[in-house]
């Protein structure tokens, strides 16, 4: 069974077959937040302590940080990227404890990460290009860390599943080259939003199932982008995330904090049989109930993390 | 590909492989149902009537029809059945013109019921279990009706999933022994709840896959079982669905006017490329939306149904 082990200071997560599915927190990423961006160039990071908490609070097992600002006063990453990264991450892991994903597209702030992060991170990401896997596979390799591999290469994005699938084949190869073995290897098949491409659903689940089967890969996606665009997207994400799930997809990158999508995570969970006796599910139950009794969901899922519900099964009930 | 044909007097409802997942509303059924019960007995039809309608409004494809009241004045059901059964499938064939489920564990109901319902009506049900084989199938070749085959025989309900298979595989075979093809047998796995069998889940998804692949069977369930005696089930029907879908069940037996439920089929249908451009999706979202703002979902439903939204695509916008 291919388990994927990712490390904190004193904290392991599993992302595996056999393991509740591993949410990876996106929220601390300046992409398309114009305000966090500001922040960050001003060295304030008021919104990246908040966003650890709470993500942490509402289920994140990882969060992912990623320091893709582009400065008004220097616009070359390359300069701005490293430093920054090295400090979002210090601050991160002294705020919380869960393990952290690396998340750059360039390369030195990759680097910069992986010399200061606790543990084991994971690297996010290596893409079938040429010049990525060239960066970024000695990297994987020097730090013994897991790695996200992107099923695009240097044609771009293919809309054909058998292509995306030849690249993330060619990418564990390369990577076995490098001495990495495929359970470090956590595959993003790539999610294109299903009001764009009618199949894109179904594409997923094939090449999960797939990837599973033929290259042992533990898998991972983006999986808001299958609802871009239409209303009530977050209905959309609450049935992709359990058919994903039920198709062998072992973790996403996402918001948790929406308790739409988190719900139907521990439901999926629990009918994965990786919840034993139901104890997560009881536990969010609780959560669900305060939120139905006006209790904002981060807030209500820090009330039930401080009185340690859900935590090896203590205070279960049988409803 | 799979296809199992029901036909009220003027529509017909394709279960199938390729098709949007088959809704049965399970509501007319005074199991568990006092007052509806009593009313029946009474000659009161006006829950009936009203539960066709809603049903329909909410998005039931079949509408099941279950007359087991036990009278207090007769406590025979080979005698109280079979008018009933008739007064019921006449009344709502009257009033909503969707294929109907006739269920029942009388066979002579179900004859009774076979003889009143326009088109082809299914079946519910014929077990593993000898004197049922002997009295339905005949019944079933007679009248040239699809039929609901549950996976339990003379021994009970199995907790094992290959012996489930089994049973569903003997009455598939005898079935062919009466000239009736595999495509015209609905098979229900059985759904364990998940609280007290925690493979419940997977051993679903794994027959439902199995049954398709190697009897190439249509599928159905009850599937608000799998999360009897959970706290905040509809949260665990929700995902389940999705899953089962995804695992290739085509069908269930079910409460449609849960609008939870009923937004995850839709979902998953969606998903599964089974929702022309999205266009069943986008005029649910409307419901959706009036929903949150208050109105009832039946109520929104039928609003939506009167205004002609998500037929052939009228009315769809890209949002």
């Amino acid at each position: 069974m291919t388990r994927t082990v990712l490390e904190s200071k004193s904290k392991t997560v599993v992302i595996g077959f056999d393991e509740p599915f591993c949410v990876i927190g996106e929220r601390i990423n300046p992409t398309g937040r114009k305000k966090l961006a500001a922040e960050l160039e001003a060295g304030d990071f008021s919104t990246v302590e908040r966003d650890a908490l709470e993500q942490v609070a509402c289920g994140a097992m990882v969060l992912d940080v990623n320091a893709g600002v582009v400065y008004n006063s220097n616009p070359n990453p390359n300069e701005t990227e490293p430093p920054l990264m090295r400090r979002m991450l210090e601050m991160v892991q002294g705020l919380v404890d869960v393990p952290l994903c690396i998340d750059s597209s360039v390369p030195g702030a990759l680097e910069e990460g992986l010399k200061i992060a606790q543990g084991r991170p994971l690297l996010n990401s290596v893409t079938g290009e040429e010049d990525r896997l060239e960066a970024i596979l000695p990297l994987v390799k020097k730090y013994n860390v897991p790695v996200v591999a992107i099923s695009n290469d240097d044609t771009g994005i293919s809309e054909d599943p058998e292509v995306r699938f030849a690249v993330a084949k060619k990418i564990v190869e390369r990577a076995a080259d490098h001495g990495i073995p495929a359970h470090d290897i956590v595959v993003d098949p790539l999610v294109m939003p299903v009001g764009a491409m009618a199949s894109a659903g179904q594409q997923v689940f094939a090449l999960v199932r797939k990837l599973r089967a033929e290259l042992g890969v533990n898998t991972t996606c983006g999986a808001s982008n299958i609802s871009f665009g239409l209303p009530h997207r977050h209905g959309i994400n609450a049935a992709f995330l359990p058919m994903a799930i039920g198709a062998g997809m072992t973790s996403a990158i996402m918001n948790p904090v929406r308790p739409v999508e988190m719900e139907a995570i521990r439901a999926a969970n629990f009918l994965m049989n990786h919840d034993d006796n139901g104890a997560q599910w009881i536990a969010f139950s609780r959560i669900l109930d305060a939120v139905e009794a006006g209790t904002p969901f981060a807030e209500a899922s820090k009330a039930s993390q401080a009185s340690g519900a859900g935590r090896g099964g203590r205070r279960r009930r049988r409803a």
